[in-house]
């Protein structure tokens, strides 16, 4: 159950920019599957085409950071803004990219320690330490 | 201002609980230097224990992710949690394991992002493709 | 799967006040359906009638903002504090006031930039401009 | 205190890409004030370009919705996600844009009752209503 | 820096709904000192009486729950939303009603731990134990 | 559906370290029922060991808050951080502490004041009364 209905694949009614979109995803990811996420965000294709260059330019481009390291950077968001679609989707996605169960465990081990502690920093306020200050550090 | 007072790292009056804590902290960095976060913890003995056996077990400890991953990951939940101690000091960490600029700009880019993605999809109630099921992934 | 057990709308069981709170929602829009959330949260009585009371107050009372506004902030709140019920709610709520696809597009533009600026902003831990002093602006 | 130093806006050493940016903020504006926000994500003038364009797109680019209505979706996303910078410089934006008293009161109504509601139903885990799903209501 | 300017508590300017809530906060509280939320709620009188009502009616009213086993909860949430006033007011306040520092270091460890678990879970994604219904637990 | 597969709690092919927690947790709640939080867990036994651990040893040990309180403030963080899961298992297991209809309804009052209150704090972004402060009140 989802607030709009998703646009199908092999419609030959989409909207020329919804078809650019899906065909440029299978073409960068060499494969015929398009997640549910750009199915429902297709019923704008504005939104769509915008967010999907977004994701391309950020997540597909090579930069400074390895293609694993940003989706495990995503996965972390994703479970601290309780997304469960979204912790699907990239969790899966890591796991294709190489990630094993070491790491996915080591993750999980750093993500929960953080919660903890950015609880604690919050019950206690501590205030910041200047030695933190990029000017000095 | 905070919840309760710091513990000073140089009183001969502190818990040995609390002062064998510290001098492992500063063992352990290498560094005379103990932040604020350990010295307002420190009044609770136990809790500070604890909690600094589990950061040193997850975050010092070689495991199968790389210490600057380690921290990286620390940083988006703490920013997805809205944190700001604690954004500065991982931030100040992974600065200090050789974070680059170009990476810390990608490192926003990618979490930036993760909460555009994230907020989309809660917005629309996208549906889990049976694809991400472990089982058939 | 709910922590309660929902309470039937058409049982001459009821408490009367549970009973009362019903009758003025059909009343108030001028329909017999009782979504959820009141069929649930009517297991106390009390936690009922004052928050249909304050619903009421706030969202049906004509007041600076109309309606439409006001639904849409609602799914915004809901939307960031990943609350898919109320998404669900609200999101049907702001189409039956008359929202538009074009409308409700933007408002997931405005909804999902705000998450990824946010967390630019927590990210860089952004000094609050003296600018935006309501004394001085 | 931030992560990154902040950018000078008068200064002849910029990168020409960030003072391209600036230009067209002032601009687009009318105003030769650039609030911090543009001033600390300059550090990396990718990232301040593609933010400012996505800003310029969604938020004065005329759409479906109008600029304030826009604006208090904004806002109310800031203040969910808990970000100081993010309310002052929004609340400022709505208020310049005429947001009056009696709308602030209003929109600070809606937002709380909304979490106070969200976290009724995430407590209570109240199942979506059938007549919620799109495809029906 | 607020987004409005506080009320001053001993004016003769105010308006007598102000002055009316600000005197039975006095008398309830048997306390001359109003804290700063009241006295920036107070720019809308209808949001400051309704609000303190509320207040009044959950945490001063004897109900089934004691005064500082209410005033823990509300602790624990004003510290998972990430909200520093509310931090210091309540922890202030549960401290005046008795709260030691044993049940302090306690209660920051449940709320730390309940922290890390919940991130846990939604990294993992567990499915939700029939057990756990209303109906058969 | 879920990111790993679930340990059988009766297969003799389990990891020892699994076996050994999976049979604490037993003998700690006098019950062969174990819930699917550490099957999930034991994906990798070491956080499946350290979790058990501290949870014991925070909820399980005699402490200076009873244990129907803490799983209360348990469920007050569960509910703040949007965890379907923990929502259902801490709400049950303080019913299996002995959590009234009455006290349950109370809880839910006091979470959903505090979400109120977060979000109007945040909002007005009202400052820190210097009255709060741990050295002065």
């Amino acid at each position: 159950m989802s607030t709009v209905p998703p646009i199908q694949t092999n419609s030959t009614n989409n909207d020329p920019r919804v078809e650019a979109v899906f065909e440029d995803i299978r073409e960068t990811r060499g494969s015929g599957f398009i997640n549910n996420f750009w199915r429902y965000l297709a019923f704008d294709p504005d939104l769509l085409a915008q967010t999907w260059a977004e994701v391309k330019a950020v997540m597909v481009t090579p930069s400074d950071l390895d293609p694993l390291t940003k989706e495990m950077i995503y996965m972390a968001v994703s479970i601290a803004n309780s997304c469960p679609y979204c912790v699907h989707s990239h969790t899966a996605a890591a796991k294709a990219k190489g990630m094993t169960d070491g790491q996915y465990a080591d993750l999980l081990k750093v993500v929960s320690l953080a919660a903890k502690t950015n609880h604690l920093v919050t019950g206690l306020q501590v205030p910041v330490d200047p030695e933190f200050d990029h000017e000095v550090s």
